[in-house]
């Protein structure tokens, strides 16, 4: 999240994955070489935020995500050739994960532990999936930017890790902006500086 | 600043000059003895955050700030009794007070150093007259919310310090709101966490 509190930059799309500026929220992760590993790219850095990104995994069995995350568009799906979302044959989650979508497709199983499950109706069906699939397990919100903010609109999530980058965006996709959050009570439990990020846990508290 | 980025709350006024909420933001500081005692209150706390407190002000010698934290509302001055704010006699700031407003008056001296005087003719000339009086100290922009907001924007300010509450607020008055604001660029130059807190220090590269 950028200090100004976007979690993505704005016009987001095929040209901007991320929104305009929306890659400077996520450098301190993509120089890490544990992610590079994960991600298929070599080299990269070792550093305090290395500890927080293996953290931020544990005891996660399962995963919800937006369609954008998966890959592609608002679109149907594309059947010749079928479109298995951009994180290749051997995505870097390794375990079930829940993609919101408004067109229905079969599962996708993938290599490495990767399911890919398509959920048309709504954020509690597919964290009900998720919750199952997760056999008493944590279940994490991936992302994107839009589906985070719908989840912690909804009320659905029980601890934020926000990753806070010291950069201004100026527009985009704010994490929070809903009146109703204000309902909403939360408590600190973490707070760890890395290089060019604060990492700041909260848990919400019911 | 609430997780949300807002630095008061909905409807501020004379029942809620923080905005409905917008104590929440000043809990940590109003429970220091440092404050109290400063503020004519009895009683109080010592814990981490009153380093931050005391610190805060180091090196400061002149102040600016907008007619509401000195006082009153947005209408001409009262004249018969005269209104002299809300700090008292002996206001806490024991410097030269810039108070930014729409209606001209005689400058104000206080017991104890505090001198306010009134600038009608915008944020740059009262930077310009504080940078003055502060005899080569810093200048510090004291608020409020929305005073403090229109510096940033305007890109006056070299350094923010920024006291981050785990509350969400869910509408008010955000200290960054501007597209604008992505050409400034920000370094992190320190983060300290105290109880129901994080103080973030962030410098303006230029």
């Amino acid at each position: 999240m950028s200090l100004d509190g976007y979690v993505a930059g704005p016009d987001q799309g095929a040209d901007h994955p991320l929104g305009v500026g929306g890659e400077r929220l996520h450098a301190w992760m993509r120089e890490l070489e544990v992610w590079r590993r994960a991600a298929g790219y070599e080299g990269g850095v070792t550093n305090a935020n290395t500890e927080v990104f293996e953290r931020a995994d544990d005891g996660v069995t399962a995963l919800v995500m937006g369609r954008n995350m998966f890959g592609g568009g608002p679109g149907p799906w594309s059947a010749d050739p079928p479109w298995n979302g951009w994180w290749g044959d051997d995505p870097p989650f390794h375990m079930p994960v829940f993609v919101l979508t408004h067109h229905a497709r079969e599962p996708l199983v993938m290599q490495g532990g990767t399911t890919f499950t398509f959920v048309t109706d709504g954020l509690e069906s597919a964290l009900e999936q998720a919750r199952a699939a997760a056999n008493g397990g944590d279940v994490a919100i991936g992302g994107g930017a839009g589906t985070a903010r719908q989840f912690i609109s909804a009320g659905l999530v029980d601890r934020l890790l926000i990753h806070q980058v010291p950069a201004l965006l100026g527009g985009g996709v704010r994490l929070f902006d809903d009146p109703a959050l204000a309902t909403l009570r939360l408590e600190q439990d973490e707070v760890f500086v890395g290089p060019g990020v604060t990492h700041l846990g909260y848990r919400v508290v019911r």
